[in-house]
């Protein structure tokens, strides 16, 4: 029985992490591939931990689990007409605290002002006092969550303390009943899933009626934002400022508009990132290897590749 | 009966701002001063808004309550011996909410890679999934809070949904004590006064034993800290960073190695402003100008020389 780390994974750890690996799953036979291919060993194993490419699960009979280590998983959708059954299990709800705290991050970085006194140290020039009014404080601020997922749950539950007016929807929110409440909006911060149903979720109109003091920003998936148009209200301070983590193309091309564009941060898809991430995601995949032992039904984050998401 | 309006804070006023004061202030006639100097108009006023230059009030006869627009009243100390008795108040508490929130965006700026995601940005430099692993979240932190007051107070109330161990201490701590908790802090977060007993309080020896995750974030006082040390400390990476919203010389001067070292946020002193601050340094007066009226006795944030806080 063997475990095939996926290249990009495996990359990652050193000696100790794959001991610690080899050790918890004992009784298997760790394989820790150094470039994706279909070999002897891929065709042995049994289980898989790391995003391999997807038409490689199709060439295996022996497969029977693949732990991603993303949330992500869209690439592997064309596998839901699959006839044998490999369950896909991903690691939802395991960045929801850190994409949360980047959001929040963002926000406080633009209203105390430390992304202009980042740029005013780079020049060696004090301003002072006259940074003091264009700064803003979090509380009884009117905030638009958009996807009802891990990392908005989180988010609400970090600015609890601000007092703010906090509204939730998802992509089932009627448009008309959305625009109402985004208008008013002095944050709006977006999560959602890069599915069919997202692409350009934040089209012109929804995004053309956010009033002159509204932040918005999507720590969620690049496609669901018009990002022409964002970058044209951003240029024309239609808005007060915005935060990507994510956007359409990653990485951003040098000549991508986006680096220009002054009132807006761009995180880097960093967002669920932190100096313990890749312990966490062995430990992860090692508590959900005793689930798939004990009985394959137990798994966690099983994902549903007709649904998307 | 004349109020006087200082001239720092009077030159902040706009026609609405003036016409706003008059209205609240009734029966009394307010002069909005261009030049603070010993004038017929100043000689008039009963109270001062604002902060005019310490001799002053020794010179005035008529003169019984200075609301001051800031914390800070040290330059007011030396008024102890002034044999008339003359209400000084200060804004204690009313900066609290907005420099907590500037050294919460400052930790949070480090630790979610806003400071190295800018100037990135500034480079059109993508560097993606690398940065994660230099990231942090706020969880389980160990924090050593220095200074009692409601800077701190409003701080850890922010925190609370981060479940770290938070520990508060104020000079009267014993060094050793506090050396012991020190030791162990990711983040240190110093809001001590600027009297006699805080110069120098974070010492080389206090600032020698943070360990090398630590963030250091003073929005107290500049003269609480061995710059020039803290500056050795940063340099060598013997700690994370550090953020100042305050610094012994402000504005500091072209040739401050601070603006060099690349691991510090430099807030400029904005750490308690916010685009309503104007507004309501205005409310509070006129809050205060009720209990002036009523009884001398109930004014609120009334300084006690002697003490210096």
């Amino acid at each position: 029985m063997l475990i095939y780390v996926a290249e990009e994974f495996s990359n990652t750890l050193n000696a100790s992490d794959r001991k610690y690996l080899r050790f918890k799953t004992k009784g298997y036979k760790v394989h820790f591939s150094k470039k994706d291919k279909i070999s002897r060993n891929f065709l042995k194993a049994k289980i898989v931990l790391g995003n391999i490419p997807p038409d490689m699960v199709e060439q295996s009979s022996k497969l029977e689990w693949v732990q991603l280590e993303s949330t992500g998983f869209s690439e592997y959708v064309p596998l839901k007409s699959l006839k044998k059954k490999v369950f896909i299990t991903n690691l939802k709800s395991f960045f929801a605290k850190q994409v949360a705290q980047t959001a929040l991050a963002s926000i406080l970085a633009i209203y105390r002002g430390i992304i202009k006194t980042e740029n005013l140290k780079n020049k060696k020039k004090w301003i002072g006092d006259p940074i003091r009014n264009s700064l803003s404080i979090l509380e009884n601020k009117h905030i638009v969550l958009v996807g009802t997922g891990s990392i908005n749950k989180a988010f609400k539950k970090y600015i609890q303390p601000f007092q703010c007016k906090i509204e939730s929807f998802n992509t089932n929110t009627k448009d008309k009943d959305l625009i109402k409440h985004l208008k008013k909006a002095d944050l709006v911060i977006t999560a959602l899933p890069g599915t069919g149903k997202t692409t350009n979720f934040f089209n012109k109109s929804k995004l053309n009626i956010l009033n002159k003091k509204c932040i918005f920003v999507n720590v969620g998936r690049g496609n669901s934002v018009d990002e022409k148009f964002l970058i044209q209200i951003l240029r024309n301070k239609k808005i007060r400022g915005a935060a990507l983590d994510v956007t359409k193309d990653e990485p951003l091309k040098k000549n991508s508009a986006l680096w220009s564009i002054k009132n807006l941060i761009l995180t880097q898809h960093s967002g669920g990132g932190s100096e313990t991430e890749k312990s966490d995601k062995i430990d992860f995949f090692i508590n959900n290897f005793k689930n798939f032992k004990s009985d394959k039904k137990k798994l966690i984050n099983k994902v549903n590749l007709s649904k998307g998401y």
